[in-house]
This record gives structure tokens, sequence and C-alpha cells, in this order.
């Protein structure tokens, strides 16, 4: 029924939304310093998606971003020394240890065995390739894809590049955004994991998800007992 | 004699370096407000360069590395709004136009028609599959692939994907460093276009280019005549 499944890296298969968290909150703390509290950023979000469009998705991004914002709403008051701080959080954050997902790579290894498996994920290329080659993950999978967003015509480029019918790939991920929507419009199957950390901005219900190729668990422990229920394993 | 040619993208097909010479000067304009000089940055391109362990290569990159400088040796007392400016050109730098090289799509008409092409580049991932798409040149290409780095073993991976014998590889860039050397340990092809703007870290002169498949060409314009004297083009 399927010849490929595909997963996405960040907060499907490693921890990632509690760096940017944890990331966030050392900057309300530099704010802080200045009378500024949360309801100061409340449009950090908003302010970051907007700078997608020149930086792309990942740390750097999110780092310039803050930074930009942090002189902006101090009145050009914060001094340099904290912008440095917002600097070496940047570091920081692109050299941390990776944190796999409990089962995430047994996961992999079962179904490496039944199907050829890809990776998706977007972001800071350099630092998406350490984080896939620091996971241990890496022997799992057959293909490696980092892209700069997830539209479906990235997703149909990578299929068209692969000789992948789209109603014969299930993509796996966190982010109904990113990884779930564009698949599904594309007639492909998607599997979410809907309890695992995520970015406001990768949520977006919608309700057009009580499709027949549309399929949801919790995590990672969940993915092959589903499997199996929807015929796409044998038990 | 040869079944690929690859390309690298800047300071190869459109200009590059003199963004970034603009902005150093952009960045020496504003030191100068401070008491310090050109002398003072001297190391500052050393600085960039172990700062690629973290950002890897391209604008966000060279713009997080002034800005950490710019603090560093103003002894903090950069103002906030310069730095303001330097991430202000950071957009602009990510955003200009394309200017690719007399001569460029000329020649990638003639080669594509003989030969499929792949361009091979390095740097920020999003910013690349911009520059590409506004190049105009799109239409010449058979394969992208945007790097992180251009070591031997990124380029073995390359042709072990497209089932490419090193020997029938043909490489033509402006960097000794990135585009030439590794290509010439794998055994393959590689054309300098030793006269376009590079910059210091790419530039990697040694003895061992005394090969029998280094070719050596000033720019664009003559890479035609070069492969037809080598025989790996017909009149």
């Amino acid at each position: 029924m399927i010849d490929w499944i595909a997963f996405d890296a960040d907060d499907t298969l490693w921890k990632n939304e509690e760096h940017y968290i944890n990331g966030r909150d050392r900057f309300l703390e530099i704010l802080n310093k200045y009378g500024l509290d949360s309801g100061d950023i409340e449009n950090f979000d908003q302010f970051e998606v907007e700078n997608i469009q020149y930086f792309g998705y990942g740390v750097m991004s999110f780092v310039l971003s803050m930074i930009e914002v942090g002189i902006e709403i101090t009145e050009e008051k914060i001094h340099p020394s904290d912008i440095q701080k917002l600097i070496h959080l940047a570091k920081e954050m692109l050299s941390h240890e990776i944190e796999v997902f409990e089962g995430a790579s047994d996961l992999l290894e079962k179904l490496s065995a039944e199907y050829p498996l890809m990776l998706i994920t977007k972001g800071d290329l350099l630092h998406q390739q350490r984080k896939f080659a620091a996971s241990g993950l890496a022997q799992y999978f057959r293909a490696v894809e980092v892209v700069s967003d997830k539209s479906p015509g990235v997703y149909e480029g990578i299929l068209n590049r692969y000789n992948i019918e789209p109603e014969r790939f299930l993509m796996i991920g966190n982010s109904l955004r990113s990884d779930i929507l564009p698949i599904l419009e594309l007639g492909g199957w998607a599997m979410h994991l809907a309890e695992h950390p995520t970015w406001s901005h990768e949520d977006d219900p919608t309700n057009h998800l009580d499709q027949e190729r549309y399929l949801e668990v919790e995590g990672i422990s969940q993915v092959l007992d589903k499997m199996v229920e929807v015929d796409l394993l044998s038990k």
C-alpha cells in the first residue's frame, strides 16, 4: 500500500521546541532588566514569522529576531553585553546535545526493515545535518532532504525526484502545518504525533482532517500499533 | 570523456564577494565612529572562519560575526542602533538583486545541450535557493545540491548518489579550496576561474596543481575555448 515512509526530525524524532522555550525565557530575563515583561513581546512570534522570508527557519533566524526586537522594544537601551548573551545563546543552541525521543530508535529499526525511510526536515542546513549525524539514527534512513520550507510544491519536488506516487507515501510528524496538511493536499498518507511539543506557528488546526489517509496518534510509542491497525504493517 | 559538469554558484555564475566587501565597508564605517579602523579588525576573517563551525557559511554567519566582534572590540560601547544597522544590512544582503556574470547564461545554454549540468553551492539554504530561482539560470540545470561544506567527502557523497565516476566529472568554480582541490583529490576534472573575485578564505594556492585534470582560465568567457582545447567539447 505504501512504498516510502518519511519522518520529520525536530520534535518528531528528537527534542527541539524546549530549546526555543528556554531561549525565549532567557530573552525574557534580559528584558526584565529593562522593565519589560512577556506582555511586551506577545507579538514576538509574529515578528519571527515575518523574518522567515529573510532568515528562513532555525536558530540563527530566532536569535537575529530576538536581537532586532530587543533593540526595538528597549528603545535602543539594551546593553551590548546583553546582545552578546543572545549570540552566545545561539552558539549554545547550535551545539547542544541531541535528545532522541524514547522509542524512536526502536521504531525506526522496525520500520526500516519493511520500508525505505526518508528524513525531511527544515531549518539551518548545517545544524540539521549535524543533529542528524549526532542522533545515532542515520543508519535507518535511505535518504535525507533538508528543505527551506515544507510547502506542497517542495514535497511534490521530492516525490518526483524519487519517483514516488503520493498515495504510496506516508509522512510522520508533529506539525500540522508542515508535515500533515501539505501531504494530505497531495493525496498522500500523513500521521500526526499530536502530543509532541510544537511551536504555535506549526500548529494549524483545520477541519479538513476527516480524510481517509489522515492518521493521528499521541506520540512515537503508538506509531507501530496504528500502522498495524490500518494495514500498513503486518503484526 | 565526461558525463556531468557541475558549477559553483557564488562568484562563479553571479556576483557575491562584492556584497561582502561592501558589508565590511559598512561595518568599518560604524567602527570608525568609535575610533577604530581596519587595523582593529584585521583578524575578522579568522574570527568569521572560527564561527563557521556554529553558523556555517553565508550572510547570517557573516552578520552575527560582525555583531559579536563589534561588541568585543568597542568594549561594549557600540550603540544598539549600530547593531540594528548590521541586522538591516543582513536583510539587504539576503534580498539584493542577482547579477549574473556576462556570458554565464550563453555558456550554460551551450553546455547544457551537450552535458547534464549540476549546481553545487554552499551557504544559507533559503538564500541559495532564492538566488538560484532569481538568476534565470535554473532552466539549464538538471540537479541542484546546496551543501554546508565542500569537502572531498561531501563531493564523494554527491557522486555516489548520482552514480558518477569521479574521472568523468568536471567541476567549474572560482574557489581553489572549495571547488578545485577536493575534486582533484577525488580524481575528477576541475576548472578554476582564476580571475573571478574570491574571498581570501577560499583562496588556497598549493603546488599540487600541475595535474593533468586541472584546467585554468581567467573567467567565464574562456571556458568553452578551454573545453574545446582539451577535447571535452567539439568545436
